[in-house]
């Protein structure tokens, strides 16, 4: 919260101890619908009532979209059937769409009780597109134009229905059937001459997702092509809804927070942090350190297993964190440049070969630079320096040998995964980390007590 | 690339390969300057300068800024200079910015030789910005009105004007002195009615940020407010800039891989996956495995200074990786919740006592449900199943206590590094991993040689 809005928090607060109403109402009308619903998050159940009912009818709407889901539905617990109906009357159907998502089933009954028939049937619609498809994410409330109107025709149907749709800046061109055939901007309608006719100067070349399409390549679409809204089309090209560029930025958001957090090993939750509780974040984080810290068995038998070689050379102990580090750091590299490459549809899985060829290459340079720079920091810290006469050159070697294999490995590993990921439908930021590093731990060992078991004799 | 630009690419090589020009044409004007530039990517260096040639004016342009700055560099260099103009005239200011940015010196005098002195003023001005500032990312062709203009006047010059400014979505009404006073959408115009004076029907509390503001603050309040565009105002208000919701997008991209590639141990580097030669992805990644690989020096050497008690307690060793790993991977969890809430505005440094609060209950729930689970584990599955008689109930002790230690002490860690890295003004996401892991590392092995000491009496 800045700090502008936290002095005004500050006397808001006062003045709702004063039940200074009518002032508390002429300064929330100067602020913008997601501040005040920061300020609602701070305040007690029925302060949030009474601050609301002070609201005029559109900004009232804006902040309850704004505001979190448990306070909305205290909210919509306090409300009269009356006052639900004004809210979800003044809702734009994405939004609405979104509440309706995170509401209990009651109050969703409520909630489609009050709504108009028009509404509902737009609610129910996109509510049975699949979680995470351009469908869920779209809204029903777009400008579509007729090919044969004119500019002055144009201006005048958006300024008539203009007020209900959620975007006026991108129209769409539709026949009698809503087949999609042309899109224009209200830009390009502005600044041409009043008697053009639209089929003259839309652009027809529209570039469409359909309703199943994954919301992250709709992200990605909006990324690559600068749109302000992108329009959602069904099996037969017909128009069924638009994304527009501000709900395409926040999913944008969640899914690299989401990718984040799967990466960390967390499931993901869509609270924000200090929101979710202690119960919450334990759940998302103590099951994936779990099956992590059980699959190091693997690492104890293995190690267990070369239990006697290793009570002859303790020094090679010393440098198992160090060998499964950096093969974990190494792995964590590729698989990240990977993940995240395909994440932004820089890379799709037929690209597999040169992902490959690239990492491998990658591999044997960092391998060699790190064994290299390992040898001469073992000789100079270790042996000459710090005087552990343990580290001789040959352990050194065996140190440094398994170093570039270690590596090589990691980044295989790191790169192919994902991939494989990708390719079987699973995610690959959630099938990455674990996999990756339980098996570089593994592999690093099996590496390692392998080259030292040759060059040592043991 | 999909699947339909994929083939129109294979249709077009074959129809270069023939210079059958004119049918090439046809399809590029059908073409989206996105795909277009995607196609040139695969192209020779004289097949691009060929069919960049073919592009009528305003597709060149935008083709133009979409291409990978190598190929743009090559392509400017075969432009006369009467090319070169016809390019840069259409250019919008803040993409002639991020292109001079990429280009080296002396081409960089040849743009700027070729565009208008207006064109030319606002580069420089836009260029003197630091970089990652709001004034670096915003361009000067906005529309600006005055707030005693009526929509009708308001229309008109949007209509003479508009065609140059990057969004005609968003109109500033400014002062004689460029003072911002209000903003006003085209959507606002359009609904009203003819007569209405702007003064009346503008948004007065218009949020806007300083020249000087950090990129990432920027990419929040678009998130935060649902903004189309943002205006960017000097120490006076008075406005300077826009940035518009498109180009904060491409920023929310950029600045997530950033932090993706941090916090993976790797300098950020603005190529795509596959365009990164070998040499800079190389560049880009062994610097921290070495730094990383050095630090373990640390371990290496607490393990060493054990080597004795580890002599008769080998089965210890077997469970450094499990330690060390959970260890990391808890303080990984951590790090990673904070530094995203931190790049999301949803936390700032002055939380840091609710977040050290909430993350050490987690830890204690956390590494407790792990010990338990561990202990459990160690005798029922290696002491048991796999018949090791070195897992001990008292081995299984000191591990699970360790454990306990090391999750409290890694989420601490975890938690507090990236707040400190945020207050004294470094990046979160590059100071969290390498610092964390290192520490985490030594820490856990401390604690576990430590504890083994206290309990099996060595």
């Amino acid at each position: 919260m800045s700090e502008r809005i936290a002095t005004l928090e500050g006397t808001l607060f006062a003045l709702l101890e004063e039940r200074k109403y009518s002032t508390i109402r002429d300064i929330l009308i100067t602020m913008n619908a997601s501040d005040i619903a920061g300020i609602f998050d701070d305040l007690s159940h029925e302060g949030i009532a009474r601050l609301f009912r002070l609201l005029p009818k559109e900004l009232a709407a804006e902040t309850f979209v704004e505001m979190e889901p448990d306070a909305q539905e205290l909210l919509i617990q306090s409300f009269s059937d009356n006052e639900l109906k004004e809210v979800v009357d003044e809702l734009y159907v994405d939004d609405a769409v979104d509440i309706v998502e995170e509401m209990p089933a009651n109050v969703v009954k409520r909630i489609l009780r009050q709504a108009d028939p028009e509404m509902r049937k737009m609610i129910n619609e996109i509510l049975q597109y699949p979680e995470d498809s351009a469908g869920s994410i779209m809204t029903t409330e777009y400008v579509s134009l007729r090919s044969h109107m004119t500019v002055v025709e144009a201006l005048k149907r958006i300024r008539r229905i203009g007020l209900d749709k959620e975007t006026i800046y991108t129209c769409y061109i539709t026949e009698e059937d809503r087949t999609l055939i042309g899109m224009i901007s209200i830009r390009t309608i502005l600044l041409s001459d009043d008697d053009d006719v639209l089929s003259d100067i839309m652009e027809q070349n529209v570039i469409s997702v359909s309703t199943m399409e994954d919301q992250e390549s709709v992200v990605q679409m909006f990324a690559k092509y600068n749109f302000m809204a992108l329009p959602v089309v069904d099996t037969e090209n017909r128009l069924v809804g638009i994304v527009t560029i501000d709900d395409a930025m926040d999913v944008m958001q969640e899914e690299a927070t989401e990718d984040f957090e799967k990466m960390a090993a967390m499931t993901p939750t869509d609270k924000p942090y200090l929101k979710a509780t202690i119960q919450e974040t334990f759940k998302a984080r103590a099951p994936w350190l779990l099956i992590l810290m059980l699959s190091a068995t693997f690492t104890s038998l293995i190690i267990s297993s070369f239990e006697d070689s290793l009570a002859t050379y303790v020094i090679l102990t010393a440098f198992i964190p160090m060998l499964t580090g950096t093969g974990g750091n190494s792995g964590t590299q590729s698989s990240t440049a990977v993940i995240r490459s395909l994440s932004l549809g820089e890379i799709t899985v037929s690209d597999w070969l040169s992902v490959i060829w690239k990492e491998m290459r990658v591999a044997v340079l960092v391998g060699l630079t790190l064994a290299i720079c390992n040898f001469v920091k073992l000789l100079l810290v270790d042996q000459y320096l710090l005087q552990n006469p343990s580290v001789t050159p040959i352990v050194a070697a065996v140190v440094c040998i398994t170093l570039v294999f270690t590596v090589i490995f990691a980044k295989l590993v790191g790169s192919l995964l994902p991939l494989l990921a990708e390719r079987t439908g699973f995610d690959p930021a959630v099938m990455a980390t674990p996999f990756i590093s339980t098996l570089v731990d593994t592999m690093s060992l099996l590496i390692y007590f392998q080259v030292a078991r040759l060059v040592l004799q043991i």
